[in-house]
């Protein structure tokens, strides 16, 4: 079975509808696919940007929001910006990574929904803590896992390696070969080169 | 008949796939294409950039010319960079604009398969006047044309329209409403865009 990498920040506009739709594209191709959450932020300070790209760029920020309008209509997903944009995403995603399997697929699509469909501040520790209940957690113990010092210095590890995979944004599907494919409009295209590279296998190719 | 503003930058490595593509794909929905050739340059300038973000993060260079070999691939178009990059557009700008209607668009799509198919320098004088005698034209005559002082303001007439419209890079389709679609990727969204509109004012919506 072919599998994928599904490398995402929870700060990130288009992650949002890639998040939304990743799983049922990779199934209707039997692709597995491994959710990886991670920081933008050190990636982006390496290029010597403090900030959203859209903020720095207003010009880029004003299309995206458009594009993003247009693309959350044609998908019959809800938008509302959240204020201020971007969020701190540091401990949601310090949640996701402490939580297995489907859990942490389950949150996070959970907090897309809160914050880009109802503009909830995913910074606030509260608005975390409903959606950690709302996947039927105990909010305190999730909430005392995402912060030990293990799960800290393990999202730091998911981040530089993100970065050694020549990650640049988010989203991001990551081919067992190695492939790289950025963007909520490239899904269906590493979806396929995943699927085609197993194919490639088992005839010996 | 629905109609679509193609905006295109010689020297913009996804403007060579979107012109190869962008007739055709408007061909069967009906709508029209005008192709507009403007230069990037001065709307990088004003978010100061002074050369190709693609070489002023190196990271995102590799992952675009990566992500241009498979969409070549995909499409069955060559692909060799050409010496420097970015090539100097201005002269293959000046001289597309100078030309009319079909014209316009067969030497536009010479210009590409030259820069990027072969890999061909484009700020060339030798090669801009050897690819005007292949569509039938005196070189010559051509480039006087191209460079007079009316043309050269028309060139900056219309980088300055790209900028008003919202245009942030190159290629991008406006449809009549204004809405502007970045990228190779968006050609089918903003012709779809372009029809829909239409559609939209046949039945009195």
């Amino acid at each position: 079975m072919a599998a994928v990498e599904f490398w995402y920040e929870f700060a990130s506009t288009y992650s949002y509808p890639a998040a939304m739709r990743v799983d049922a594209l990779a199934k209707t191709r039997d692709v597995r696919v491994d959710w990886r959450p991670f920081l933008l932020g050190p990636i982006f300070a390496a290029q010597g940007w403090r900030d959203s790209p859209f903020n720095i760029y207003p010009a880029k920020g004003r299309y995206m929001w458009r594009d993003m309008q247009r693309t959350c209509l044609g998908l019959g997903l809800p938008l509302k910006r959240p204020e201020p944009f971007p969020q701190n995403s540091l401990l949601a995603a310090r949640v996701a990574l402490s939580l297995e399997g489907e859990r942490r697929a389950v949150f996070s699509r959970l907090v897309y929904a809160a914050e880009f469909g109802r503009g909830l501040p995913i910074a606030d520790r509260g608005v975390i803590a409903g959606l950690i209940a709302e996947i039927g957690l105990e909010p305190d113990a999730v909430l005392a896992s995402a912060e030990s010092e293990a799960n800290k210095t393990l999202l730091k590890t998911e981040t530089a390696r993100a970065a050694n995979l020549g990650i640049i944004g988010a989203p991001s599907l990551v081919t067992e070969d190695g492939e790289v494919f950025w963007g909520n409009d490239r899904l269906e295209q590493g979806l396929d080169w995943a699927l085609e590279a197993t194919f490639a296998q088992a005839s010996g190719a």
